[in-house]
């Protein structure tokens, strides 16, 4: 890595200030362009308008087969080591808004095994945050019809068979040079898991574009499987890629985690718990005193309550110009901005708590979103299993 | 690797010629013992008393679970790769007599998937050669209450699964040391697989003795394993192992293989190819001139016929030495020696096809010997997956 670089991004570490642009540089995405935002389904969403989503890699097939009510599909996934924050629902938000708009395939596959090969976490733990996670997932109101949860442990007939055709496509030495050498042989293993994750969709339903929205610290992931793809042993397209920025944690900017000692907000969390964190705890761009605030300003671009309601909990845009213009002119205060970021995300979390409190028992719910024995079949005759082979029996 | 060692044993070679002695000092297992050899059944099997089975590790608490009529269990695998050979069968045949003889559990895996990763052959292929040599394996005739076949990816929902808990205990700096950096990232994680393989016994029946009866060169499989289980995580005793010689392929002395270039007795070769085979490949022991021979003798150490009869196809010791002996003394030529050993091993062949011959439908013979799906869950439960993981529903 070169001198000059003074942040590290890979699938398991982000640390230091986020250069966004030299990360595309860095990994040879490119940037998402106004044509391309225009592709987009109408009404569009913040996300992409606000350029949260701010990089791809061939969404133009994507968002072509979606203008066309032709088949195209989306993949984002969990790795369920923890309770969710609100940081890890909104791309799940985000694919069933494209359900919504365009019938968008999505396809959701949680790496419990990851998971359990990357954290000092016992299995019976894993499975417990696997359970929580998928009623969070379910609570979010996908299409039975258009969606598939895969569970890689639970779902290992289908996701094991096509990960060893994966794998045998993989170096070491590529996993090493791309991830560092892993800790454990399960690490070593799992770009063959998560290639099978990417392209599942097509392997399921036939080839057509899938599109990956992730953080742009995941796009590794993606890069492993679109070089198998572009081998052209199977007949699927190299899945695309829709790069995010980082939601900003409450102690400021970069990326937001349950596992380190920021505190998040959880999907869990009540009304007052989520007033409270904010009061407390989000990082404020205004002035240390009111009198420096009312003459001076605040700094939008640092205060994390705006930056939360600018990303995901303010669908009005003419209400964030506002905001902003208001705070850097120092009429709109920290404490006022609190509130209202606490006031639309505590909406949020209870609506979205009122959903999954309104859910069936979890095996119950699951069933109707987990594939089918013929799709796990069609799969595994894509990924080259004859008729006759005793994994199709 | 010390400059002197004019040999090479690892799972995916074995060069040069093999000093036996000297691989159990490098392999770290002892030398089968006389008071060992005695534990065994009456009547003992010709490939324990002629010490084709030569070396061990923790082979006691197996023979004394055995003698005391208490759990016990031998897993022999099989990589389905290519059509098998004599060479490939004897363990299954010595796994049948102990079953016999003390009810031995007989786990036999089938690494399809490992085969895959290693080999430059289709999932297709691979699947032929898994049928097919299921088949050879059902002819054996093994008791179907006290068997179980596993098939990596026909019964995937066990083996990875399981394969996951196990893949944390084992670093890739680990298999890098025991097998060289492995090619793909499906040969990385292999050794997790074959953990699985040798622990399945005790995780469906519960804790007890587990032999793995292999040639020597396997041994590094064995031993990675037998470290995840010292880590005593899981209540499993660390597996033994029965290590064997090569059987001698028709070139000479060393390893028979049916993917080189020297020609192979497979089990599905009729007399006339046994006879064919044999006189125009088997090395011999003996002079160059019939009246050489009748006046030096010829070496049984290097005939090949001869290795075959004393290995695995003549079961009277008096007859193996007596024809020793004579042949030593130049009594009894090459060509006698060669059509002894063809009439022997054609008429085992006949035999066993006769009872492949006699099996119905693969996969109705086969579901016999399926692991039930209780026997799937306690495997999992055991290896640490609560009950109401998803992956035991």
């Amino acid at each position: 890595m070169p001198a000059e670089d003074d942040f590290t991004v890979t699938p398991y570490a982000v640390e230091g200030d986020i250069d966004y642009d030299r990360l595309l540089d860095k990994f040879g995405a490119d940037a998402l362009t106004a044509e391309q935002k225009a592709k987009f389904p109408d009404p569009s969403h913040p996300l992409v308008r606000r350029d949260v989503f701010y990089a791809e890699r061939d969404v133009d097939p994507f968002l072509d087969a979606a203008n066309e009510g032709k088949p195209h599909s989306i993949v984002t996934g969990r790795g369920p080591s923890g309770p969710m924050h609100i940081g890890h629902i909104f791309p799940f938000y985000f694919a069933k808004y494209l359900q919504d708009q365009t019938g968008t395939l999505v396809y959701i596959p949680f790496s419990d095994d990851e998971k359990y090969f990357l954290k000092d976490k016992s299995l019976g733990e894993i499975s417990d945050y696997t359970r929580e996670n998928l009623l969070d997932l379910l609570a979010v109101g996908f299409d039975p019809e258009r969606t598939r949860i895969i569970v890689d442990t639970a779902d290992a007939d289908v996701v094991y068979p096509l990960a060893t055709a994966f794998a045998k496509e993989v170096t070491q030495s590529t996993v090493d040079a791309t991830y560092g050498e892993p800790e454990n042989i399960g690490l070593s293993f799992y770009p063959a898991v998560q290639a099978t994750h990417l392209l599942l969709p097509q392997l399921v339903e036939g080839r057509h574009p899938t599109l990956v929205p992730i953080a742009v610290d995941q796009d590794p992931h993606v890069r492993v499987c679109r070089d198998i793809a572009a081998k052209q042993r199977y007949d699927v397209a190299k899945p695309g890629a829709l790069l995010s920025k980082f939601l900003p944690s409450l102690e400021g900017p970069g990326k937001m985690s349950s596992s380190d000692d920021a505190p998040s907000i959880l999907l869990s969390d009540d009304r007052e718990t989520v007033f409270g964190k904010i009061r407390t705890h989000a990082y404020s761009g205004g002035q240390t005193s009111l009198k420096e605030h009312r003459e001076q300003g605040g700094n939008p671009e640092v205060d994390v309550s705006y930056q939360f309601l600018y990303y995901f909990f303010e669908e009005s845009d003419e209400q964030v110009e506002r905001l902003a213009r208001e705070y850097q002119q120092g009429s709109l205060l920290s404490g006022e901005l609190k509130e209202m970021a606490a006031e639309n995300i505590a909406n949020f979390l209870e609506a979205h708590q009122e959903r999954r409190r309104a859910l069936g028992p979890l095996e119950e719910e699951l069933e109707q979103y987990r594939l089918t024995e013929s799709e796990r079949q069609d799969a595994r005759r894509r990924t080259g299993y004859p008729d006759n082979s005793l994994v199709q029996q």
